[in-house]
């Protein structure tokens, strides 16, 4: 049998989620009897069945005999929705193969060693990175109940994401524009810095039509909330929250407290989070940002926020879209503002570097931390 | 016949010549007769024998009747060796293909008309493409008498090219160095401000084995002679010379003159230029340069010497390399210093994008100048 085909038919069936399945991971599963796909499922949102349970009730009884791929081992506890595991002894599953082990460390687990010990034939890890690579904002959340960061910049070729008068449209293309808004999809969080509305006044939605409830968020780091009355962000039509970050003890000066009564609304929080210097701390945000199950945060600027984003750590990911373009000049906005180190040796390496193009722009991706072999073998 | 795969070989042939047939062009010839190869050549050197002829030569006898394979038209005028065309008849040949026509405006040219009207067949315009990349710098140097201009950086992916205290060893990986060699390698002089000598205090020579007098020029900008009189590239052990450009009324300062006398030497040569502002004028120092048979620029930095040449319009082709390394910072030595511009929209655009992988590092290529299809046609 052709393994590898169904299970990234299963992949590409779990894809559907993106954006969704929040704060769940994204789940693919296909029935196969005789090569013969006989039933398709994927996690539709948390709450909703599991992709198994979904391709067992397409497949009906003629899952009986056949080999269930999923891309997610099968859960083994009553989590909002019995065991997947017995559903599959139910209907008579044979052979299960699975991508990646459940990487969650505050479940039981176990599916695929309970599935074995029931006389059904497993194999796990098939397509494994591919699977990683998928749910790598879950696994991220789930070890660590932080979110996975992204951190996403438009740069000129000399390294500038706007002009010195702050122009920055269109500093990359329309078809980079668009992988960002897909990238927004994919994403529980949207997080930029008050220059940036100040400056853009951005709306921070994403141009794919998503379900109702299902817009990221917008978190807007503003120390002294000093945003704009009149920002986009404050008067957007979706139902997703906007979120504004001040730093403690602001929230108690009068001024902050007017306008905070001013702009809290629905769809509008503000919550403070702990300075660091004259700044949020943002290593301390993402534990309250986890706490508020945003399980993928796409950081999207600007300098000040890039910046400290990266020499705090928090980082997991990056996007550079890098365009055809060059100012020539240092007066434009530098990718990350702050204090750099003395030497090349000690800057942040980026590890599993990607390139891809949009149009003419050249899209560089990586990660902040090599992936640690120990962890992933802790996994199994 | 395979006529593709005959200039193929010519175009590598041709290549062979990278770096050492300045001010002349990069030629390959291939002789082919019922399919098979009889002779192949090369363009050495200014003054050796043309492609043409080395290959026809190789042919011997064999070339009667025979196809001729070569990159670019060939000569049909009395310069440092008698025309290639006249080489071509009285070899027999019966069939001229080439990949371009002479794109030099000063010589009487019409090497495949002459060669037609003669009985020859002919066809022009077999990969041309490949063929005006291969000669670019040539192709530009014969039609302005200015230098064909690429401008180097190796840069983090926050667009920096070395740490607030100057350190930039290294930034890019060993393969990204390797082909800055081959880049040094085929150019004619290597241009940096005295700044980067100061900082880095490199030797600008390349690590390819040359003929004898083949390194580049290096050309340092020095508008008030304050190189230090220690810097390797005043003592370096190459037989190419090193030309120090100074501005414009410094030259008769006493403290300039007295410098000046300890510092050339054979090796060393000091040159003026016009200033613009307080800086070499490059737009007018791109004229002295071509003056002095100089087709082939490549300028390596540093910031505010890219930065000027970007602006000065001299700039004909970008090769920007990005390692997978952020400094987070705003301190740090950016891409380019100057002023830019007011909106993304006045950038200077790259033409024809193309990005390589080098080891982690990615690079981008593009030219300054579209590609214009009228003064192609014009060459025809």
């Amino acid at each position: 049998m052709d393994d590898r085909r169904f299970m990234k038919m299963a992949l590409t069936l779990a894809r559907k989620g993106t954006g969704v399945t929040s704060p769940n991971p994204m789940v693919g599963a296909v029935v196969v009897k005789n090569e013969k796909i006989e039933g398709k499922g994927f996690h539709r949102k948390a709450g909703a069945p599991h992709a198994e349970v979904e391709a067992l009730r397409d497949a009906g009884p003629r899952a009986r005999g056949a080999t269930l791929f999923v891309t997610l081992e099968p859960c083994n506890h009553f989590g909002r929705t019995p065991p997947c595991t017995r559903a599959i002894l139910d209907a008579g599953i044979r052979r299960v193969v699975t991508a990646m082990a459940d990487p969650n460390p505050n479940v039981t687990g176990g599916g695929m060693d309970f599935l074995k010990k029931n006389g059904v034939e497993t194999a796990l890890g098939l397509l494994e990175d591919e699977a990683r690579v998928l749910n790598e904002a879950y696994i991220k959340f789930v070890s660590t109940r932080r979110p996975f960061v992204i951190a996403k910049c438009a740069a000129t070729l000399d390294g500038r994401i706007a002009t010195r008068t702050g122009d920055a449209r269109w500093v990359t293309g329309e078809s980079s524009r668009r992988h960002v808004h897909r990238m927004r999809h994919a994403a529980d969080a949207i997080m930029v810095g008050v220059g940036t509305i100040k400056r853009d006044d951005p709306r921070l939605t994403t141009r794919i039509p998503r379900k109702k409830g299902c817009h990221p968020i917008r978190v807007i780091l503003d120390t002294r909330l000093s945003i704009p009355e009149q920002a986009k962000v404050l008067r957007h039509g979706t139902d997703s929250d906007t979120l504004l970050v001040i730093g403690e003890g602001y929230e108690n000066s009068p001024e902050v407290m007017a306008k905070k009564r001013r702009i809290e609304k629905p769809g509008v929080k503000i919550i403070t989070a702990p300075l660091k210097g004259d700044r949020i701390d943002l290593d301390r945000l993402m534990d309250r940002l986890g706490a508020l199950d945003i399980t993928h945060l796409l950081i999207e600027g600007g300098s000040r926020t890039l910046g400290t984003a990266f020499s705090s750590g928090i980082v997991d990911k990056i996007a550079f879209f890098f365009a055809p373009k060059i100012l020539a000049g240092d007066d434009g906005y530098p990718v990350c503002r702050g204090s750099g180190p003395e030497r090349i040796e000690e800057s942040l390496r980026v590890y599993r570097i990607r390139h891809r193009r949009f149009g003419d722009d050249v899209m560089i991706e990586g990660y902040l931390k090599p992936e640690s072999r120990a962890a992933r073998r802790q996994n199994r």
